[in-house]
């Protein structure tokens, strides 16, 4: 963290995506270098021109079947009543399916339908039409008939029909060779041995695969420091060798971020900047008429910009269209706020509930890579929108297949490690179904329920007016609602502290005494609710907790700032502690249970959710994890008896 | 063909295809090898278990900014009017994006909004919140946290993710070793220099291809002869080292059929023959615990039947569930018969035609490679129907992306070789189209466009009466259409002969005078029409012509029998003669017209197909394929010019 002389002497600009992509294609007439391969080596490949059979397919009059071949006039007449007779190689020979028809014979009778009759006779009860069950030459393939076009993907079937056709080898176009230069001093290859401030190197990995699925072929250059010396003669040597070249990071307006000044000094830079939101900061240009491309740094950017403009240039390289995603009209279960001028790219999650696609926007932050790795969907809101309103239709490209997306349960509310195992086990059994979670607070969650936007929602409420848990916030807030509360986990919440607890909590009393640093949970969080209700039992207030106004989302993310050492202490589950190996005092313990539509508990997928949860495997895994009871599991909670009043 | 005694013991049952599915599956429990692989290399690979982080990402507290660092309570009170000053090294810290935050601070301002003032000192205008432009420890991912269930196939995002969370090794489910056992004396490698009787082995190159994409490890075994010690021998060395052993052809109940018997033998059948057309005659079954599979011969049988149960074995080995195909309902141009009690497997060409997807089956033989990689869709014809009507709604499965399909020009009509040059040079202009053409005749060509089957049709129809071509035609069967007639090619037709015109054939007279065996065109052809007025003018019947009756479906299938030895000589196009390196002798010359609706000539495709016919490029492949004129190419008949009539 040295002093640096900032410049910033250039601006992004606001380039609408389409036209700069359109720019960069017009300036490339690539080079389509063919090769030629074995059929049997050219699956995947693209046809780099029309290939004709040079071989008719049968190259022969063949047998369709198995039987005799005859010549039809000497059959005429046969009848039931008037069988004719034949004599084995005066006039028939027998045939098995594929054999070529001996010369002067021209149909062939069924196996089925021949009488024998012993000493190489036999006879028949029906005439024989020309050219019955006889394969002629050419009926598959005609020498000379065009088998495929150029710019074909070539299918295994194709390679049967090549093959055929006497094509034992394929002019294709070569892969076109996509170099992948890492850029940042910061930068280290994959490892877990890693020191703050060290990035790990992924993006490489990814583009490299993204371009082989795409027909490209990566090369990894390994990674280049913050040094444009060094990037200067990275780009340099890829140029020459390579048909696109990737820089990645470096694309933005920072005072390191040298790929636009190279590119221009080597080359000519086309766009510097595209109107998306993620993925503005990427440089597109060519340096001695190779496209030189400069990618932003934060993975969903850097993806999202790869498909952008890397996927196209290599498709016109190799001739093929761009495949598109399949598409699909779903209703927005939240609001969903977009800016002006730019194309906002959201990802989602989508789940069949109540007779609809229902898409729950998921984070938007473009570091975070496991948002695509989670998104069954992609949303597109154009330049001009400011957004949609919940509940609005509106049509997304799918990640996944739509009977996965069917089947999927869609899991809100409070989080909890037990759902991935919930989701593992239900897997197990139904290949095509899990559970999709959103971790978005037992409240929310049960809103969410209100709403029609979830299939189930974990919720642990404590109403602190009765101490009862869950049941008074359903009755109080679904009332008129069809739904089932279904007992799931007594678990444990308490402090999660730093191995040792050396600062001895064992109260949130010793937290204001001994001015300690507080992670919290966001609002409608059950474990928040918790939290406030132990500040009401002491006395205590909001501010008299340090760190009370940072919110994170999950258990997890609580034990990452103890164990990051950013806070001191925080609330939350015994099994969070456990994963990050921190020490946990118990505070209370809690029914955490599963909120449900009937008509998600009735259906299958709610049936095979409830088989699961009460299964022996389940609860092994639960007591690996820690920190819960089972007691009462997958048993319907009557809300609304009247001993709960 | 030495005589053989045929035993035919044994029949064929007919077993509905998903309950010898379910039948096959129930008899495996396959033991999922693991195999731990790099990360790098696992794309397309299935986890085996559920995969957790263990390292957060990111693993500090980053800057998600270019800027600097701060305590968000020094910055508190900042305004325009009352701007803060801060020091580098005691209340500020430069920082970029990706650095860690220094220990202290717990905000960051981004250097946009900070003036910097010189000697270490700047000045910001407004407050910094808490953790803003932060990137907390594990906001992508939590040390702990599910980064991907088991059973799921790795795409390049999930690496990413891996490699973020420290996942540097994964373990992925063993891919299944298919071995595959052609079978068959009549078998020959891959060669251009096949005799009669020889079958080129091309199936096995298709099921390696197929089962390497469905995710499994095909393995060659070589062909193997018609001999049961040979076969038995292939079969015992394959189960002991294969997942899943794969047996092609033999699985049909002929004398040389020996896989069932075999497996019977060395194991178990489960089922000999599934109710469908075409591939019924296969065999599924096990030996030493190994599924053993015979697969029929005829390509598409083979390729079917593949997909129905080899398949599902993969990808229940892999724990996978099998992907389906997109769906599609359309309008059946022709009327379709199916047998009661089987499924039938119709393979079709689709386009969209005045408004709706307009489904052609194509031709339904078994050994008809060309049906597979032409076709656009697949049509299952459930056991209990006996076919559909010419117009019936059907869903059918999609074997091309649709838009592919959408863009489609459909051509029906007369065979010509100039039509495969079009479809090339449009989809070099546009990736995304080209022309699907079934060869029907002229006369199923002009019906289809009366009936909006297809775009266009090409027609070459002689009026004996007026001597006109296609005008009098259109204006007799489509005077209520608004149809376009488009100037195609003058082309000559003539007597296709063998090299040297041996039997000196000059007039059709020939053929009567000298008795010679003439290859005939399918009713409705063009051609046949001017083979029938030839008769006429010479006053000969169709009783006079050998071979009359045997029906050819394209001039280069004239051409295959004249060159096969089967027809002295047929009539047909100068190319296809050329192409099969034939002699010709011209007869005619005929006007070869485009026929299309008014709607499809003036689509985009419509306008497209013109610009290309007309384009230098075409004429000058149509100059090379020898035997046309191109005069007036392109231009509009006036169909209806009083100077006609």
């Amino acid at each position: 963290m040295t002093r640096k002389k900032i410049e910033r002497t250039i601006y992004l600009e606001d380039v609408p995506r389409q036209q700069a992509l359109k720019q960069l294609l017009s300036h490339f007439r690539m080079p389509r270098e063919v090769e030629w391969l074995p059929t049997v080596k050219a699956l995947g490949r693209v046809t780099a021109e029309p290939i004709y059979a040079c071989l008719s397919m049968p190259h022969y009059h063949a047998s369709a079947m198995d039987g005799i071949a005859v010549r039809a006039e000497d059959t005429y007449g046969a009848h039931e009543q008037r069988p004719k007779q034949l004599v084995e190689g005066e006039t028939f020979e027998y045939v098995d399916t594929g054999d070529p028809i001996p010369a002067g014979y021209n149909a062939v009778i069924m196996i089925e339908h021949v009488q024998e009759l012993g000493e190489g006779k036999v006879q028949i009860i029906e005439p024989a039409t020309p050219w019955q069950h006889i394969r002629p030459v050419g009926e598959d393939v005609v020498s000379g008939e065009m088998l495929l076009p150029q710019g074909h993907v070539i299918r295994p079937v194709d390679q049967g029909a090549l093959l055929a056709g006497g094509i034992l080898s394929v002019p294709v176009v070569k892969k076109p060779v996509v170099s992948i230069i890492p850029t940042g001093s910061e930068l280290v290859q994959p490892t877990i041995d890693v020191t703050p401030g060290q990035i790990i190197e992924f993006n490489g990995t990814v583009f490299a695969g993204y371009i082989e699925q795409w027909g490209g072929s990566p090369r990894y250059y390994g990674i280049v420091k913050d040094d444009p010396e060094e990037i200067r003669a990275a780009i340099l040597d890829c140029v020459r060798t390579s048909d696109i070249v990737l820089l990645n990071a470096g694309s933005s307006a920072g005072s390191e971020d040298f790929t636009v000044h190279l590119i221009a000094e080597l080359g000519e830079v086309f766009t510097h900047g595209v109107a998306t939101r993620p993925g503005k900061p990427v440089v597109l240009g060519k340096v001695e008429d190779t496209p030189v491309i400069g990618l932003p740094g934060y993975p969903v950017s850097a993806y999202l910009t790869l498909e952008w403009f890397v996927q196209p240039l290599i498709c016109h390289y190799l001739g093929v269209s761009v495949p598109k995603r399949p598409k699909l009209e779903v209703t927005l279960g939240r609001r969903l706020v977009s800016t002006m001028g730019s194309e906002d790219f959201v990802r989602l999650n989508i789940g069949y509930v109540n007779g609809k696609y229902v898409a729950n926007p998921l984070t938007r932050a473009a570091g975070v890579t496991m948002s695509l790795v989670k998104a069954d969907g992609l949303l597109i809101v154009p330049p001009e929108s400011l957004g949609y309103e919940q509940g609005e239709k509106v049509t997304v490209e799918l990640y996944k297949p739509l009977e996965t997306i069917r089947k999927s349960i869609l899991f809100s509310g409070s989080h909890d490690l037990s759902i991935d195992l919930l989701s593992s086990l239900i897997k197990e059994r139904d290949q095509d179904r899990q559970i999709i979670s959103s971790h978005t607070g037992s409240m929310a969650g049960l809103m969410a329920i209100k709403k029609g936007e979830t299939h189930v929602a974990g919720i642990h409420l404590l109403d602190e007016e009765s101490g009862m848990y869950n049941i008074p916030f359903v009755q109080r807030y679904l009332k008129d609602e069809d739904v089932v509360l279904v007992r799931f986990l007594q678990r444990e919440q308490g402090w999660i502290v730093p191995k040792g607890n050396p600062h001895q909590i064992s109260s949130v009393q010793d937290i204001v005494d001994k001015n300690l640093i507080y992670v919290n949970r966001q609002r409608g969080a059950g474990t928040r609710i918790l939290f406030d209700s132990l500040l009401a039992q002491n006395d205590l207030s909001v501010n008299d907790i340090r760190g009370y106004e940072r919110e994170v989302y999950s258990h997890l993310n609580v034990a990452a700032a103890v164990k990051e050492g950013t806070a001191d202490v925080g609330l939350g589950i015994y099994s969070a502690a456990k994963a990050l190996d921190l020490d946990f005092v118990p505070v209370a313990d809690e029914s955490y249970d599963l909120l449900m539509s009937r008509e998600f508990y009735e259906s299958e997928g709610g049936q095979l959710l409830l088989a699961v949860m009460v299964s022996e495997a389940f609860k092994i895994q639960i007591e690996q994890l820690g920190g819960y009871k089972v007691k009462d599991i997958g048993q319907v909670v009557d809300l609304f008896s009247a001993d709960l009043f």
